[in-house]
């Protein structure tokens, strides 16, 4: 067997071990076209500020390593320009000779990632405009950073957008993000991003939504970045991290089939239309596991254990991968937003059915120093109860329970089984009642039909005039901090004596802050014959929603 | 519909609030022995130290609370001496007035807790000998502990033991633990409880295992502590933390049918040998989720959760109780030691087959600042791969891992399910490869064959000349710092150039540090037709049972 390995980072790396350890016999080699492999990326932002000191720590693992662990024979600085799918055979050139050779494989490995986006824009090729990918980006933007400059720039609000952001601002650079939608964090459902939002904000970042960089000049201050409202910026660094791109051109030359925004077209057991060509890692499209539509999920785990399984297949095993679920998280200062599944607008943009709910629970007991909210929103079949997405935002903990989402997922759980579930609890670690059996018990009371739900929105889209009287069941001094528009208050605790206050020929929303209180007095409410629905999460989710509004 | 309650901490409270929510116009009399309801019985040790300074915070709800909030009839220091089945009242005595009456009910949910042990040891009942159940008791010990003494022994090592041990600490008293067993936390394996050992000793803890206390005398110096070996130990106060026992006076006398270690016996609907009468939490049996048997598992969250259910019941919905599966967690100093479904223990105990593996990673990318180590252990069934139990121990991020296990055994996932788990990766959180992969891919290789183990006790238990030939294949350094006794060092990245060296006609056992490199080593033997296993867990496993060898 010889099995060549394009791209030596994740899903390459992991594939080239794998192989290894599969079979002693076979010849492996593993083309890099950078100087290094298997290095950290998701470290990256991190070296930027120097949070991450020891520029060697990145590197997962050296080429050495791979030599004389896995007696690989590692070929850096060599990109793979071509397959010739007929004669079984790929032609590499070494970066620091440019001479050219042919290699035969066997079976051929693709994982050659996914690139930044570049956009066509005036000015795009300036000194001081970066994208991140890999080391030698990273030292070109330190170098920059650490240089004394006062302004920076970063395009793009996902994932690295915000890591970078987080890393500029500790280095006392004032920061700006500019991002074309009008949210942070688009994976996430919008609401679920205004915690960040004001995170943000409070951390200094000037922070312009619905915008976009439309040309970089250079400037006397450094570049000056055109926006489409026309603004302009200044910043002596620009940072894209608008998304990235799979790195196609190999397959597409080949004639392998491609699949959505051009990703390389994979069956279940990482064999790409070429039965003796697999894919791998950001490059590839996979299966969206709750969706079952195609999609493309450039994340460094799913990539890792696709690279384990096209190594199995290619030795003979039989291999079943079941598509990603896109569980991503990301810190954003001591917040940590995080997901898994479904997003509401992606089960929108399906067209299925769905409920949801929101919980704000403390990560740990209350009465144990130290508890940080959160706010969990969970996405369910409305029928089955099925858990179709779970995303998460708030302090410490929020990582757990969006683990704990996730396995649930896989398994098929519903929110049933959510009730259900046994995690463990003492008063650091969470509550008798953990913010999971909560959820579980919003869901499925809703499902069950104990617990009418209104969401927030739909409220807010409502004309006022149709809207159903408000009530909130807060004491007064919560409702005099700050109430939904035109709401009336009776407090829960004095709702039984003061029914006769209430319309029976109205619907009736009620609302508390968080949502419990707000339940337990529709159930007194419905019990007592009132038209009446609970507002989803109370005026904690009402806040997200308006604060979205305002923003 | 007249509902009865006896009992107000966890299940009774949680029956009593639900029971209201289902209905508005249930008679609902919530009795409790004590003055406080859902008190916060998990906080009581830190409450001890001043840890939660504040008394108030222990209570979760007040009688005042429940009244306003549910209309409950809520009668607090009113103790339930009688049960009349046949004529379906119970008989109360108010502990103020001395006062007895009678109620009728329709239905009962009988709550009444599990009550510390106290052994019938001569001197137990001398003053500085407490136990801890409620806030009467902790205002107690808090009353000794702030008064300048010097020592105190606990006895018993489980979760309340070792949290009180941790709290006297933390006030500068010289503390000994006493536990009957060889091992600290005795529902966990032993081996898995070396961390915690080690931490005990580091913070000054006299340790005290395989012994008891034989009688307590009052001294000079307070109380005399005599153990079942002839020593004696001195202390100003002594608190005992060695289990509990059901609360099931009542139900005995009402002659209701009793299973394990005298708990109520319920069925699925939480319902006693008496249909109209249930019973829930502590006091109760239920099945072990895993191994199918009848247990007594007392623990907040499932109570909690079973009050809940039925209250369900009572007003005419089905459900089903799953048992449970006795997920625990605890914190002692800066270490965390949790479990889920089944022990090694147990599982030998039930005669069930099972293998089981150990990881030892770190909780997040080690390339990022701060990552703590853990070990993990996972049990499963050795044909299908089914999860059977999981426990770790050591720094953040155990909890975690733990809840995820959790999870999976709830859901009947198998450790090929384990190897696919999509969890949520950035350097702060976890890893691209997460513990939870890890343990996956090393219990599903060994089950696949691809990685034959040996488990280190097995190991251990052979006499020497029968031990297959031990081959440690870390680096020289590492194996001068402490190694497997007799065996010989050939670093992994060497091991195919010495072949020669490696007997063909003896079986050879690999060890790394924690099972990786020998993994590869295994790998490597096997294809050269040697005969060879890895030594399960590495080096560092080893260590944790030649720590339980020397404790």
């Amino acid at each position: 067997m010889k099995l060549l390995i394009v791209g030596g980072v994740a899903g390459g790396a992991s594939a080239a071990a794998r192989a290894r350890r599969l079979s002693e016999d076979a010849e492996i080699i593993l083309f890099e076209r950078g100087p290094d492999v298997s290095f950290a990326n998701c470290g990256l932002p991190y070296y930027v500020s120097g949070k991450i000191a020891d520029r060697n720590k990145l590197l997962v693992t050296t080429p050495e390593r791979l030599r004389s662990r896995f007696r690989l024979d590692v070929r850096t600085s060599s990109s793979v320009v071509a397959i010739d799918r007929a004669a079984k055979t790929i032609r590499v050139r070494e970066l620091s000779t440019g001479r050219e050779y042919v290699e035969t494989y066997d079976k051929l490995i693709l994982a050659p990632g996914a690139a930044p986006l570049t956009p066509p824009i005036p000015g795009i090729d300036l000194p001081g405009i970066f994208t991140l990918r890999n080391l030698q980006d990273v030292d070109r933007i330190k170098s920059v950073v650490t240089g004394g400059i006062k302004q920076a720039v970063v395009v793009g609000a996902g994932f690295i957008g915000l890591e970078l952001v987080e890393n500029l601002v500790e280095l006392g650079i004032s920061t700006t993000l500019v991002e074309l939608q009008q949210q942070v964090l688009p994976p996430l459902d919008q609401e679920m991003t205004t915690p960040i939002v004001e995170k943000l904000r409070a951390k200094g970042v000037n922070l312009v939504l619905g915008e976009s960089a439309d040309g970089f000049e250079k400037s006397a201050d450094g570049i000056a970045i055109r926006l489409k409202s026309g603004k302009t910026l200044t910043a002596q660094i620009v940072i894209l991290g608008i998304g990235v791109r799979p790195e196609n051109r190999l397959a597409t030359e080949a004639g392998l089939e491609l699949g959505v925004r051009g990703a390389i077209r994979v069956n279940a057991s990482l064999q790409t239309s070429d039965p003796d060509i697999y894919a791998v890692g950001d490059a590839i499209e996979i299966q969206d596991f709750v969706l079952e539509s195609p999609s493309m999920i450039p994340l460094a785990g799913p990539a890792n254990r696709q690279g384990r399984m096209a190594a199995d297949h290619v030795f003979g095993r039989t291999v079943h991968y079941r598509g990603s679920q896109g569980t991503a998280i990301v810190g954003v200062f001591d917040l940590t937003a995080a997901m898994t599944g479904a997003s509401e607008k992606s089960l929108i943009r399906a067209g299925r059915p769905f409920r949801k709910i929101y919980v704000h629970p403390a990560n740990h007991a209350g009465y144990y120093p130290g508890a940080e909210q959160m706010t969990l929103k969970l996405l369910f079949d409305p029928a089955s109860g099925k858990v179709l997405g779970g995303q998460g935002v708030g302090g410490s903990g929020v990582d757990k329970r969006i683990d704990v989402i996730a396995v649930a997922i896989q398994a098929g759980l519903t929110v049933f089984d959510l009730e259900q579930v046994e995690l463990a609890y003492a008063p650091q670690y969470g509550s008798a009642k953990d913010p999971i059996n909560m959820a579980g018990f919003v869901a499925a009371g809703l499902i069950r039909g104990d617990h009418p739900q209104i969401d927030v929105e739909a409220i807010l889209k409502m004309p006022v005039e149709q809207r159903p009287m408000l009530l909130d069941v807060r004491t007064p001094q919560e409702f005099s901090q700050g109430q939904l528009p035109g709401a009336i208050n009776i407090s829960v605790d004095d709702l039984r004596e003061r029914l006769s206050e209430l319309p029976r020929d109205r619907p009736i929303a009620v609302y508390c802050q968080v949502g419990q209180r707000g339940y337990i007095a529709t159930r007194i409410l419905m019990q007592r014959g009132f038209d009446v629905v609970n507002v989803g999460g109370g005026y904690k989710t009402y806040r997200l929603y308006a604060q979205v509004q305002n923003a």
